[in-house]
């Protein structure tokens, strides 16, 4: 069973084709129209998001095609008439798509993708594009939570064999760079990415030697910079020694980079080994730590005085173990009319934070002029600036009493303009490019908005415009439906 | 970034090749060994699991080439000598996979797959096997439960969107069919491995008419079957009466399959709804509920006799959201050693759980012949072969005391021959197969292993054999490590 994972046309929900149907048999494939993305909680009950997901997402657009044999599938599956599958087999998209860029700070319940096009085009990518924003956002967020709680230590992911099948190893890996790991032990994605590739050696090592020493030996032997495995049999009384005996036999030959412990209690360990290899005359190689950690377990550890130098992160990472999907949505906020006028859309619920957002908006980071420190996200229409406003009022969109005035600002747009009818007018920065602007991003907060537990909320408000124009919305729908009660 | 997901050579953690590497320059990379996949905790509290990813697999090894691209790449990197990439540039698998068969049942500490071969292309194949085995055994489980707790309702699959990245949309969807899903939103999923693919309409069809009825009306006049979904604006007061309306209107020319809820309580709305239904004439029509459901909401619903009929599961079913990672790993098991002798390997650890089990075995599935009902999993070195036996003592391996003999029982083994020597010598089945036969697997197991809280534990035990051989090896590798004790 060989797919093409270039090419992702298909890689969408069947309801998207359904009313590209209905549209198309309409004679409304045509009528313009914008949808956002954007997700409702922030995850893990994190203060921030890292976005991340652009570049597949581009690679995504670029390829989308009907082959012959999509066609011929479609055809046969009953449901498509002859005139619709003509008109997907010269498909091609001419949308325009504006997004954060990876590695900046994104937030609930702010547009954080934007597609405008033909009604067709923006549905068909709906599936994919929050497939890949949803998961690789997730992960890079869940990497930064990771990297506030240890510092400056260095950080491996070491997630490829839990990952939820390979895309997720692939691309996860990437994201994790994104949010500030060091490296990761994926080759292929180290290939693709230009990411740093870690790795030494596994337990199988041991057991083929059926001996620390020997293994550790072996391996020296035949690589420069050693980390040695040391908990296969045990940690204190066979793997350390060995690896400190390795270490003393090989001298200049080898750089005694450090140990790894996989199992047992890392808190009395790390301090044992610790001790064992400054004794040795080792102070400089480090402890590396890996065993289903996140970033509560090396809070623990480093409260309880651990002496780990190196992270590796496994599967609570990669798969975001406690909150394993972000929720984005993709909804149609603005639409084409009979009139060829474009009217604001909603999708109200009986929940009042997941009533949609009506209008194509632009998101600003306002952050103070005198410290550059963030000060919210507001929300406008795409056609409003705040940068031509003196003085900025900002409110929160449900508790409206929360509010307050800037004066001295900068505003900042959050959406840039990716794909301009079609065609990629984006010039993709490097990955080193993306993780630099994260970090940088990530000073501009403070640091309320940074602590892994109970982070303070931060702002993201509506224009005054934008609020005005989502409760009149409701009004109207509400009076749309009792006016119309009496019909049924 | 263009990779070719079919070639996943690459896609390994580096310590493989770092290890590979070892065995290269020690002239060991032709020493014999036996790897096995097992997980070591039932995933959700689950009785059973389901067994997938062998497609996947096999696609995976059957395309196994270090192409001069990698090479290229792996010199870059610094860590690998020119004979040993060399090396790798001729490699190829010649190994023999035995492996459970998609669809059937497996149970924790026994092995579900396993590798056999020189000791290079064991380990280079880890990360993948076990990136490939433990999601899609995790999903297959997952929609496994969520089957029976719905019973004889119609399944669908709606979680592309939530998916961790691509692959998991793609190849989860499959594993949720096997698990015992009806049909798939996603497309290229339905295309490539003929799985039914299913779906309607979203929000934004009811948002771009800015009318339930206009949107349903032009679905209606576009495809024949139709499943209008009826909870954008107001469920009951605009959703339904609007739903029926176009029913009576278009009459025969469609074929009113019934609405879709999307938000709301699902217990109160989905009675008010079958009456409204009923009530219009359309008794026939069914319910659609999706909205965050799992196999617990689902049982929640039944018992609040919800009237629902089919259901959409997405994020909770395709992340596996309440335990996103089986966990299973891959132990060497036997090793050949410098006599040529194979002897078999352990990974000790402070947890009495987490040792594995040396040597290379083969696992039974004991039955009473008298019902074909499950006596438990029965693990054997991989040259005994219990139905030569005319009585069959089983005994729980942690709590011995625990123990029954059989004397009329049939025994089938679980591992099954799927690559010979590096050659694909297993017949694939087709999905449906499948299918059908993990249904079967299932009726074999007494209802206590099937309840979705606190399920019986299946016993899944060791032959005395086994059981001895492990014990002696625990032994010895404390003494060797207690009398080596004075060298440091």
């Amino acid at each position: 069973m060989a797919v093409n994972f270039d090419n992702l046309t298909l890689h969408t929900d069947a309801y998207e084709l359904s009313m590209m149907q209905t549209y198309f048999q309409q004679g409304l494939q045509n009528r313009h129209s914008v949808f956002e993305v954007y997700f409702r909680k922030m995850p893990f009950g994190n203060g921030f998001a890292i976005f991340a997901g652009l570049e597949h997402v581009i690679n995504y657009i670029n390829n989308i095609k009907f082959t012959d044999d999509d066609i011929d599938f479609l055809r046969k599956d009953g449901n498509y008439s002859e005139d619709f599958l003509s008109y997907l087999k010269n498909f091609h998209f001419t949308g325009t798509i504006r997004s954060a860029v990876e590695g900046d700070l994104v937030f609930n319940n702010e547009p954080i993708m934007q597609v405008e096009g033909n009604v067709c085009e923006c549905q068909l990518v709906e599936t994919a594009i929050l497939n890949i924003v949803n998961y690789q956002t997730l992960i890079a967020t869940k990497a930064a939570r990771i990297r506030l709680a240890c510092g400056d230590d260095s950080l491996m992911e070491f997630g490829s064999r839990r990952a939820q099948e390979t895309s997720a190893a692939f691309w996860g890996a990437r994201a994790t760079y994104i949010g500030g790991f060091d490296a990761t032990s994926n080759v292929l994605a180290g290939k693709a990415f230009n990411i740093p590739v870690s790795g030494t050696h596994a337990h199988s090592l041991v057991e083929f030697f059926q001996d620390d020493y020997l293994a550790f030996k072996a391996y020296a032997e035949s690589h420069y910079n050693c980390v040695f495995l040391v908990d296969t049999f045990d940690t204190l009384k066979s793997g350390v020694p060995n690896a400190i005996k390795v270490a003393k036999e090989m001298g200049d030959k080898i750089n005694f980079a450090g140990v790894r412990i996989d199992s047992g209690d890392m808190a009395y360990l790390s301090k044992r080994v610790r001790e064992m290899l400054d004794e040795a005359g080792f102070p400089n190689a480090k402890i590396v730590a890996s065993n289903d950690l996140d970033e509560k377990t090396i809070t623990s550890l480093k409260m309880q005085d651990a002496k780990i130098d190196v992270w590796g992160i496994g599967t609570k990472l990669i798969t975001a173990f406690d909150q394993p999907a972000l929720g984005a949505v993709y909804k149609m906020v603005s639409v084409e009319n009979d009139e060829g006028k474009m009217i604001d859309t909603i999708k109200l619920s009986n929940n009042a934070e997941k009533v949609s957002t009506p209008g194509k908006k632009q998101v600003w980071r306002i952050t103070e002029k005198k410290d550059g420190k963030s000060e919210g996200d507001y929300i406008t229409f795409s056609d409003e600036d705040p940068r031509k406003q003196d003085s900025l009022y900002m409110f929160h969109p449900q508790f409206t009493y929360i509010n307050k005035t800037l004066n001295d600002f900068d505003a900042k747009p959050l959406l840039q303009t990716i794909f301009k009818d079609g065609k990629l007018v984006y010039n993709q920065p490097s990955l080193s490019e993306i993780k630099d602007f994260s970090t940088k991003a990530l000073s501009s907060l403070w640091p309320e908005y940074k602590r892994e537990l109970n982070p303070q909320e931060y702002p993201v408000d509506l224009s005054l415009n934008c609020w005005n124009n989502k409760m009149n919305i409701i009004k109207n729908v509400h009076e749309k439906i009792k006016n119309r009660k009496g019909e049924f």
